[in-house]
């Protein structure tokens, strides 16, 4: 931690392995395929840590993601509609490993009818709720339009049905984050019914964090697709999807100003390290929660103690009474972040508590 | 533009070094030291631009962006909070160029004296209003303690007083703004008139882009600071700061997805692709303005089409009656960022509008 210069993505490895086995655990014991999703960490060696779970199907959002996880995982969905543009990559990723799409158009199955030699599985994508993407979930002809003309095409197989309830990260509480989950089963079971005579192996594909953390009962969804969970962060805990000690990534920023006079200090550490995504709190902004020292990683929050503002560099700490005269200028701060997704997609690698360098994928 | 697969930070090069133009012809009428801030371009591409208009000294806003600069430029203010745990390439590079830095303590000033070989120029940073960072303005006593500490050192020298009026940012109108800006002038002047005495040569330094925009009377200021004009963004022509003509980049988000029947578009460009930062805009959040495009650049806003919400990897926008039929699954969409600071940070590069690429520094 000593050599910590600027601010640095921290990863405690046990909680995020802990994490992992938990879900995977949780998937085996529910008879459901775990196809996590790697848009969180972004990580070749994390995800080999998926693999000693038992792992062998991943899901990421973008074609580039897909590429970097190629030489190590032949069985990926891309969980992202398809970017036409970039019909290239997908077709030689199609040639290389079992590529998966997601369709809500019969437009899209087309383009990919005309433009691709190498043979995808896809999904259908449903809209559970969360009204981002995907086919209303009482479409049903819209559906069979997709599916009439991805018959006409042998390069394009069908795999199944596949929602996000993305509302979940809205909800008020853990019971309504469990009322959307069944809404969501519901859905998925009404339409593997009335397709299962047509398409006999169709299968549903669910996945939000909030949903797959809370959820004990997956009726019959075949596959589920979090991601976050990997390393969880102060929203998922707010949410009520997991104990704060789960989080398994924090903030180090290092203290540059105190202004004990108004109860605040300044780190090196600003929207380009932590991003600008944020929660209010007592209505509040709320950009990341300062936990204690403890060893080489972390411990419990500190009351009153979070980000409450960020400019591009510079992150301003709200220090409480309690606090006064614990921090110098120098000293490393550690921060729980807002959203590890958006976070993490900053760096180009984590520090692990013991001082190792895990390197990720960059898309820009 | 047939190439951009993937979102894409365009640059109107033409726009960028207009805006350099403008703004350095300001600061000559003015009598002005131009020394403009590079913590929105972050380029040595762009920086060149500026040396054409006669700019020999610049402004960053961390080491890193330091170091990145100086094989182009030997005279450099780090506008941030002395970081110590830098210490050691602070040090070097005041063995290379004139390194300015900012102190608002005597700690600071003492571990400066301690640590460092090289010699280093100072700057006294002084709050007007913003409360981010800074020695408060009527602190004559913390500002003497410090020069008092400094003049120990013979390493450290006193340049001036410098101020950042990041509260203009918060301004509901362009009057507020020149009332912030007036604010600023009068504390940096009353402050010279202090110390002028003992120290003749003492400057005062100020920037921020809103107020170098509105602003045309500088009083007895010496140097200016701003930085984002170079590119300006909506956030800016909402300030009133400049007129949407003058905004210099774009994102390029392909469409993935068209949902014509609750008015809205789904393109390849997330919060990881935008940054999170945002505006209220009829009280709805705004994280983008889409524009017609216009030859391989682009034109006018379109009324009602604006990016309403971003998750990690997409971009949701508003798509008004009038634009209904217009825009196909692959098609280029043009936005306006809310921050261009911040979503420039996001890429190691742009894309002008001819089709050249400019590569910038990248911080982690």
């Amino acid at each position: 931690m000593e050599k910590i210069t600027q601010p640095t993505m921290l990863l405690d490895e046990q909680k995020c392995k802990a994490n992992i086995a938990l879900m995977a655990q949780k998937a085996k014991g529910n008879g459901v395929i775990f196809r996590p999703h790697f848009k969180t960490h972004q990580s070749l060696e994390i995800g080999r840590w998926f693999r000693e779970q038992g792992v062998t199907k991943i899901t990421v959002s973008s074609v580039g993601m897909a590429q970097y996880f190629a030489p190590d995982w032949d069985d990926i969905l891309i969980a992202f509609p398809v970017n036409v543009r970039e019909m290239e990559a997908i077709d030689e990723l199609a040639k290389q490993i079992k590529l998966s799409l997601l369709v809500e158009s019969t437009e899209v199955v087309h383009l990919l009818a005309e433009q691709l030699d190498g043979r995808v599985d896809f999904y259908i994508k449903i809209d559970t709720g969360a009204h981002r993407t995907g086919v209303d979930a009482s479409g049903f002809a819209t559906i069979d339009q997709i599916l009439a003309a991805a018959n006409k095409c042998n390069k394009l197989h069908f795999t199944g049905f596949l929602s996000h309830a993305g509302h979940t990260y809205q909800a008020q509480s853990a019971d309504e984050i469990l009322r959307i989950h069944q809404v969501e089963l519901e859905i998925m079971q009404r339409l593997k019914n009335h397709y299962r005579a047509r398409y006999p192996g169709c299968i549903t594909s669910i996945g939000d964090t909030p949903s797959c953390s809370l959820g004990n009962d997956f009726m019959d969804v075949d596959e589920i697709r979090p991601g976050n969970f990997v390393f969880y962060d102060y929203m998922q805990m707010k949410l009520g999807a997991c104990p704060v000690e789960q989080i398994a990534v924090a903030m180090a920023c290092p203290v540059v100003t105190l202004h004990e006079q108004r109860n605040e200090m300044v780190v090196y550490g600003g929207g380009v390290h932590f991003s600008k995504d944020m929660l209010h709190v007592n209505d509040q902004p709320f950009f990341g929660q300062v936990v204690e020292k403890n060893g080489d990683g972390w411990g419990a929050p500190i009351p009153g103690m979070y980000v409450k503002r960020l400019s591009q560099e510079h992150g301003i700490i709200s220090l409480p009474d309690t606090h006064e005269g614990k921090y110098a200028v120098g000293d490393l701060v550690y921060v729980l972040p807002v959203h590890s997704c958006m976070t993490a997609d900053i760096y180009g690698q984590y520090i692990t508590t013991e001082g190792k360098v895990i390197e990720r994928f960059r898309h820009s």
